[in-house]
C-alpha cells in the first residue's frame, strides 16, 4: 500500500491513497486480479462491475441448465471424493488469496457438484423449484446486509415482515389487534416458539425460575407429526418422556387427542396439543376442527404445524382442507415449502399480542435503548431468542408483489393437479401399490414399486423383507445416474417406500411419468 | 395458457405448451412483462437474463453510493410513515400481479429507504462492511437454494462447512480429532447450543425425562456477557433466577468466577461458566486463563463466547489476547461480525466428538435413512435443533479462498488501528471523556461528548443526569440528518455514552474525524 499524506477534511476525502485497482481492462480477464481490488478498493469500480455480471452469467448459465431436462439433476461423488478433491476443484483455504479467475472457478465448480433443486426432476424435499423473482429478493438482501433486531437498522424490513405477519393471519382468520408473530430460521425454530409461549402462557414463572418451579407437564402430538416438537421438548427442557404420540392412521382420522389420554397421565398435566396441517410424510390433514373442542374443554393451548400445508390457505379450491385453523392459538407456515420462496422463510404466528415478547424479552439496553427517537414499538428484534436475525421476509414480499395472492393459488393449485395426476397413473400401472388407496388430498402421494421378482409373493413378511431393499437400491442407482430425485422411507408397519411431492414450478406430467419409467428401468431387475 | 395435446416421450417434453414469454424485446422494457414470464416459462430466457442483469445494475448503482462518502447513511421515515406509504413507494400485497418495472422499482426503493450498512460511516454494531465476495457467495447460495440436513442435497457445502470448523477447530489449538461443530442462526442460538451440550455431558437424562430429572443447576456469566446466555437459560428451563452474573470492572480483570461464587449455591449445582473474549460494549476479554483453571478444579464446563472477539484468533499481533481459549470446552465465534462476512454466518465448536449429534438427534427416517448408499455419517442435520438449515458456510468458504487467513489479519489489524487512532484522538480533544481510560484492547471504544453547557458542572449526580441525555438526543439528530450511525447505551453505573467499534472495511480514519465533528456540530447546543 502507498501512502500518501494525512488529509483530513471535514468531509473525509481519503487519507490513505490505497492500493489502485489492478483492473484496467474492460474485457474480462481476472487472473491476475483479487478481492482486494474490488470495491471499496480505489478505482474497484470497473472491476467489481464486470465481476458481478460475471457472476450473474454463471448463474443464467445454471440456472438455464436446471431448467433443462437433458441435463442430470445431481453428478454424484461421495464424500471422500469431494474432501480429496477432484479436477481442479479442490476445497482447501490457505493463508494466501487466489484470484479472481479462480474464484470464479470456484462458484461454476460449486455449482456443478451441486443438487439442482431447480430441476423439473428434483422432487427429493418438500421444498423445491427456484422463483427468480424469490431469487432477486435474496440478492437484494444480502446487499442490503442488515439484521432485524431494530427499526432503527432495518426499517423497510421490519415493517414488511409486519405487514406480511398481518396478512397471514388474516388468511388464518384472526383480528389483527390479538395477533403476534415473527419469522424464524425454519419450521423447526418456529415450533420451538410455539412450546416457549404455551408454557409461558401457563406458567410464567418459568423465565425467571425454569421448570422447576413447574409441575410436570406434557404435550401431545401425533405419530405423523414432524420430530421438531419432539427436539422442542429436548431443548426447553420437558424431555421427550413428557411428549405422548397419539397412534393414527394415514390420514390421521382418528380423534387424535382424546379424553383417554387426559386421563392417563393423572399427576401430570396436560399442557399443548400440536396438530398437523400436511404431515411430512403422508400430507394428512389432522382433524383441527374436533381437536379445536377438545383443547378448548380442557384448556390447552392448540399449535397447528402447517408448515407444509399453510400454503393451501391461499388456494380458495383447497382451504376448507384447514378449517378450523382459526381456533389455534399458534400456527407455524413455511412460506419456503409450497409458496415457493427460497430457503430460509419460515413464519411464526401466535393469536395474542404480547406473548411473544414478554416470554423473550430481555431489554438489553445496548439494542432496545427505551430514549430513542421512534415508537420503539417497532423494535421487534426483543421478541426473538435469536439476537441477530437474517431478513427472510424481503424474498417472500417481493415474490407476494410479482404474483399477487391468486398468483400463488395457480402454482398451488397445479401442484394437487400433479398429484391426482400421479395418483391415477399409479391406479393403472400394475407394477406399482399405493401405500394407502385413496385420493391425494394434499401434493403427497407414496407408493411401492414391486419388481417382477415379488409379484408372485403374497403380501406378508416375506414380501416386506424384501420390498423393504429395493427403494433404497433404485434411490442408490438413481442418485449414481442423477437422471431425477426421489425421497423414500419406512413408516410404521410400512416398509420403504417412495414418497413424492409436488412444490416445483417446473414440473410437468410428462416428468411424473419420466418418473415412473425411470424407476421402473432401474428397479426392474431386483 | 394454451394447451397443446400431450406428449409423453420418455425424455419428457413439455406436455403443454405454456404461455409463451411476452418478453420479445432485447431493449428493456418491464411495464408489460410479468413473474410469470421469467424462467421455467417457455421461451422466458431473455426475459429472465435481462432482468437478472437489470437488478445488477440496481445493486451496483447502490453500492457505488453506499461507498460514496456524500451520500447519506440512511433517509429516515417514522414506522408510520412507511406502513401509510410514501410517495411511489407503498408496501401492500394485492391479490393481482405487478409487472417487473414495478418489481424493479421495488427494489430500488426498498435499497433507498434502508440503511446503508457498508457506508463507510456507519459504525452502529458489530456487523458492518459489505464484503463483494461475501455477497457473491450469498448470490450463488440463493441459487442452489438448498438445505444442510443431509450430504444427499447439499453435497459440496457439507464439505465445506467441515473444512471450515476444521480450520476454525485448530486455529482455536484443538486437535481434529476430538473436535466438533456446527454453524447456526446466530451468536444467540449458538450460545443456546453451548448450554444444551453442556447440559447434556453431564445429565444425558435431561433429554427423556427434562429438568425434572435434574438437581437444581446454575450458570455463571459476568455482568459484561451476551444477554443470549440469559436468553438460553430462560428458553431451556433453566431460569434467569439460575444464571449468577458476576460483577467486574469494564475490563473484566476481576476472578470473575470464584470459589466465593461456588460456595455460595450450596444446594445448587454449579455447570457452566461463559466467558467472554470481546465483550459487546467494552471490547473486554475475560482472563480465560484463570476461569479456565477455576473450571477445570470445579469440573464445570466453560465456554468461551467470542462471537465478536473470535476474529482475532487469525491476527498474528492480537491472537494472545484469547489465550486460554484452547481449554474452552466449546466456543462461539461469529464470521459476520470482526471477519466481515454477510450475515448470518455463526459456529458453534464443541471439543468432544459425538456429543452434539446425542444431544440433538432424534434420527428421523424421513431424513436420515440408515440404508442410503453413502457414508451417512456426513448427514449432519441431526446435529442441529433446526430441520432445514440455511447454507451459510459457502459465503465464508468463498471469502476464504479469496483473501486467504493473511487477507482478513490484514483487516482486522486495521480495525484495531483505528480503535487506537480514535482512542488517541478522544484523548486530545477537551470535549470529549473517554469511558475508561485504557488503550483500547480491541475495536470498541467507548466515550461521552461533553456539551459546553455541561463542561463547567463538577463530575456528579447532577452532570450525569444531564449528559444521560445528551447521547439520545445527538443520536437522534444522527439519524435525522442520516451523515454517520453509532450506538449509545447506558451500562452499570456509566449513564448514556457512545460506542464506537470498527468492523467496516471501508472506514478510513477520516471516517473517524468526521464522526467527532458531527457529534460535536449536533450536540454543541445541548
Amino acid at each position: 500500500q502507498q501512502k500518501s499524506k494525512h488529509i483530513s477534511t471535514f468531509h473525509g476525502e481519503y487519507e490513505e491513497k490505497e492500493k489502485e485497482s489492478a483492473f484496467q481492462n474492460v474485457e474480462t480477464n481476472f487472473s491476475n486480479v483479487y478481492g482486494s481490488d474490488l470495491l471499496p478498493a480505489w478505482n474497484g469500480e470497473e472491476c467489481t462491475k464486470h465481476f458481478l455480471h460475471e457472476v450473474v452469467d454463471i448463474i443464467f448459465s445454471y440456472i438455464k441448465k436446471t431448467l433443462d431436462r437433458k441435463s442430470k439433476v445431481l453428478d454424484f461423488h461421495h464424500p471422500h471424493q469431494l474432501l480429496e478433491g477432484l479436477e481442479s476443484f479442490n476445497l482447501e483455504l490457505s493463508d494466501h488469496p487466489e484470484s479472481l479467475e479462480q474464484i470464479l472457478v470456484d462458484c461454476r465448480d460449486t455449482l456443478k457438484y451441486g443438487v439442482k433443486t431447480g430441476h423439473p426432476r428434483y422432487f427429493n424435499q418438500l421444498s423445491s423449484g427456484l422463483d427468480i423473482i424469490g431469487l432477486v429478493g435474496e440478492w437484494l438482501t444480502a446487499t442490503a446486509n442488515t439484521n432485524m433486531f431494530t427499526y432503527e437498522i432495518a426499517p423497510v424490513f421490519i415493517i414488511m415482515e409486519e405487514i406480511l405477519l398481518k396478512k397471514m393471519q388474516e388468511i388464518i382468520g384472526w383480528e389483527e389487534k390479538e395477533s403476534d408473530g415473527i419469522f424464524s430460521p425454519g419450521g423447526s425454530i418456529s415450533n420451538l416458539y410455539s412450546v416457549l409461549v404455551a408454557r409461558y402462557k401457563y406458567y410464567p414463572e418459568i423465565k425467571t425460575k425454569g421448570m422447576a418451579a413447574l409441575p410436570e407437564i406434557i404435550l401431545f402430538i401425533s405419530e405423523h407429526s414432524h420430530y421438531s416438537i419432539k427436539k422442542a421438548a429436548a431443548v426447553v427442557g420437558i424431555g421427550l418422556d413428557n411428549v405422548i404420540v397419539i397412534k393414527c392412521d394415514e390420514r390421521t382420522n382418528c380423534l387424535c387427542f382424546n379424553v383417554g389420554c387426559y386421563i392417563l397421565f393423572q399427576g401430570k398435566i396436560p399442557l399443548y396439543v400440536s396438530a398437523t396441517a400436511g404431515t411430512t410424510v403422508y400430507g394428512a390433514f389432522d382433524p383441527l376442527v374436533n381437536i379445536a373442542e377438545i383443547c378448548e374443554k380442557y384448556n390447552l393451548w392448540l399449535h397447528v404445524d402447517a408448515s407444509w400445508g399453510g400454503g393451501l390457505l391461499l388456494s380458495r379450491k383447497h382451504f376448507h382442507k384447514l378449517s378450523g385453523i382459526e381456533r389455534a392459538n399458534s400456527v407455524t407456515w413455511n412460506p419456503h415449502k409450497l409458496m415457493g420462496v427460497p430457503l430460509q422463510c419460515s413464519a411464526f404466528l401466535v393469536h395474542e399480542k404480547g406473548l411473544l415478547q414478554a416470554c423473550n424479552q430481555l431489554c438489553a439496553d445496548y439494542l432496545f435503548q427505551s430514549d430513542k427517537a421512534y415508537d420503539t414499538v417497532y423494535d421487534t428484534g426483543d421478541k426473538s431468542i435469536q439476537c441477530g436475525r437474517h431478513v427472510d421476509v424481503f424474498k417472500l414480499w417481493l415474490m407476494w408483489r410479482a404474483k399477487g395472492t391468486g398468483g400463488f393459488e395457480i402454482l398451488i393449485n397445479k401442484f394437487l393437479e400433479l398429484a391426482e395426476y400421479l395418483y391415477k397413473e399409479l391406479k393403472t400401472r400394475n407394477n406399482y401399490e399405493l401405500v394407502f388407496d385413496a385420493e391425494p388430498e394434499f401434493s403427497n402421494v407414496c407408493f411401492w414399486y414391486i419388481p417382477p421378482s415379488l409379484r408372485h409373493i403374497p403380501k406378508g413378511p416375506e414380501r416386506d423383507k424384501r420390498l423393504h431393499q429395493v427403494a433404497p437400491k433404485i434411490k442408490a442407482r438413481i442418485i449414481e445416474e442423477g437422471t431425477t430425485m426421489v425421497s423414500y422411507q419406512p413408516l410404521g408397519d410400512n416398509v420403504n417406500f417412495f414418497r413424492m411431492v409436488f412444490s416445483n414450478p417446473a414440473t410437468k406430467k410428462a416428468d411424473v411419468d419420466f418418473l415412473l419409467e425411470e424407476i421402473e428401468r432401474l428397479g426392474k431387475d431386483l
